[in-house]
């Protein structure tokens, strides 16, 4: 399939137009306490259906609905689901969601009160690409893969462009941009939208422990996988390994990666509860905790970090409430 | 005291320029579900410092250092003392902040973390008024009021200038905007501004049940006292009555008065956590409680509720979270 380029990821933004959030770029002075250096937070968990994932899922119905198309289908732990989910609604076609049955229970009712018809599975079990392929054959549906899709790719890019006119409006040229990166979807996107609209900006991807494949296939030039595939508060950024587009994208783009611990996820979010006032789930806090935690890996002043989503169940964000800074 | 005007609010936008947040205008399909009509939500959580009082502060330190100034002082019980003490640092001037001490604990260490001194009283039985005029005396500092003050209402203001032009990018015209108020800074700031931006929209206020001196008072034409002064949740929006200047401004501006529940307004707390994965504090949440819960009291289709601060303790924002809705 043919990588996508910054004219795919203006057209996905044209299709947009303002139909989604434009999220904001938010400073905050107890971050930059937190972090000893200016830490800018791109907040697309402000994004409709509470991740970026809305952009791409956007991009990618808004095309096929152009096409003709009867119906859609995903398969996700969540926040790609809402995101399909919400433009197929919008778009005025069914769409049907295949969810493992171990996703947070605040993604699987998110994704049901977008209309959507939820099907779950047994992530150790079955095996999604086989029902999901049975069942988009079926009902004549098109599957919308959840990031190795040029539309899906072009759409996270749309953050990427969003960025650049935001980080420009500061007069913010050079900037380290941390992403959080589970297939790649939108640390490629990004890295293509900030190599031609800013190009003194550079993406990193970010990973938490023991689920970096993206950070070793990058070290290693090849496409390295994860050895297990569940067990992460991380679920929304938890995936086998690269993907076939995403990864030669980010290895022309984007890098080194990074890796940050459960326990300094669970403190950025907790930062961002005290510091930013925002709800990002573990999976998103992924690029603050390196901001604010991995300094020492970081090149320049100011740091871009990018909150990626905010799904979340009340327990988990009591957890990560407990360890808030107090000011 | 001459009131405000446009050319104020202008005057100070213009001195804020870029170094405060423009908070965003957020959509979700979730509120509108809840709702039953399209909600949109300003959300002046995001702002610096956790609230609207940035831009008040800012406006005020602003135009005092420019005159000359040796020192700021204001006695608030968190918010305003936060927009103060930020607004005094990025201006080089020392800052003095007098507050209760039962304010919340994250306002007090939110205050001294931006390098404020913190003097505490006891709200029962001590005036803020005295201390903070010997205080001043003494040091020789100007005393920024956190409501009934020009140069504040006219930052506040700036809030409505940029959701007037947010607004417009959306192709609304009219709605009504509801406005967590206390002493009405903000409403009477925010009703100018769209009074003279935004004819279509009007501010109406909203507090508390039983601390509704700002209802009462625009039902009677003359101001009215609250009977008590504490016991609130939304202890940031709880003044004994509406200020000298505001109240006129409101009279001519806004209303009539909207009042909520505290069930009501924990109940909105949660619905900002699950659908705008926004940390709302209870002050901050009454009018996103009346865009939710109190819909029949509403004219026209749109609604925007202002979202005026995030600076809550985790242990109140656990009790929201325990009634967010589950999708």
């Amino acid at each position: 399939m043919t990588p996508p380029g910054i004219a795919d990821i203006r057209a996905a933004a044209a299709r947009i137009g303002t139909r989604l959030n434009r999220t904001p770029l938010l400073a905050s002075p107890g971050l930059d306490a937190m972090a000893g250096r200016p830490v800018l937070v791109k907040a697309e968990s402000l994004q409709l259906t509470g991740s970026f994932k809305a952009r791409g899922g956007w991009s990618a119905v808004s095309k096929l609905a152009e096409g003709g198309v009867r119906g859609v289908m995903a398969f996700s732990s969540g926040n790609h689901a809402q995101g399909v989910a919400y433009a197929a609604r919008e778009h005025g076609l069914p769409a049907t969601i295949l969810m493992p049955a171990d996703a947070p229970a605040a993604k699987i009712a998110g994704t049901r009160a977008l209309g959507a018809e939820v099907v779950t599975y047994d992530r150790a079990t079955e095996s999604r690409e086989e029902i999901g392929a049975r069942l988009a054959e079926e009902r004549g549906y098109v599957l919308v893969r959840p990031y190795d899709e040029p539309l899906v790719i072009a759409g996270q890019g749309t953050a990427g462009l969003e960025l650049a006119a935001q980080a420009a409006e500061r007069g913010l040229r050079e900037a380290e941009v941390l992403v959080p990166c589970g297939g790649g979807g939108l640390a490629s996107g990004m890295a293509l939208a900030l190599a031609a609209e800013a190009p003194g900006m550079r993406v990193r991807t970010v990973e938490p422990e023991d689920f970096d494949d993206v950070a070793r296939s990058l070290a290693a030039g090849e496409k390295r996988r994860n050895a297990r595939l569940s067990g992460s508060i991380c679920d929304a950024i938890v995936t086998p390994e690269p993907g076939d587009i995403t990864f030669p994208l980010l290895a022309a783009h984007a890098g080194p990666g990074l890796v940050v611990t459960e326990e300094e996820v669970l403190r950025a979010m907790g930062a961002a509860f005290r510091h930013l006032r925002l709800v990002v789930e573990p999976g998103g806090a992924v690029a603050l905790a390196a901001a604010l935690f991995h300094g020492a890996e970081l090149a320049g002043e100011t740091v871009i970090a990018v909150a990626s989503g905010g799904n979340v169940d009340p327990a988990m964000f009591a957890r990560a409430m407990e360890l808030a800074p107090e000011a």
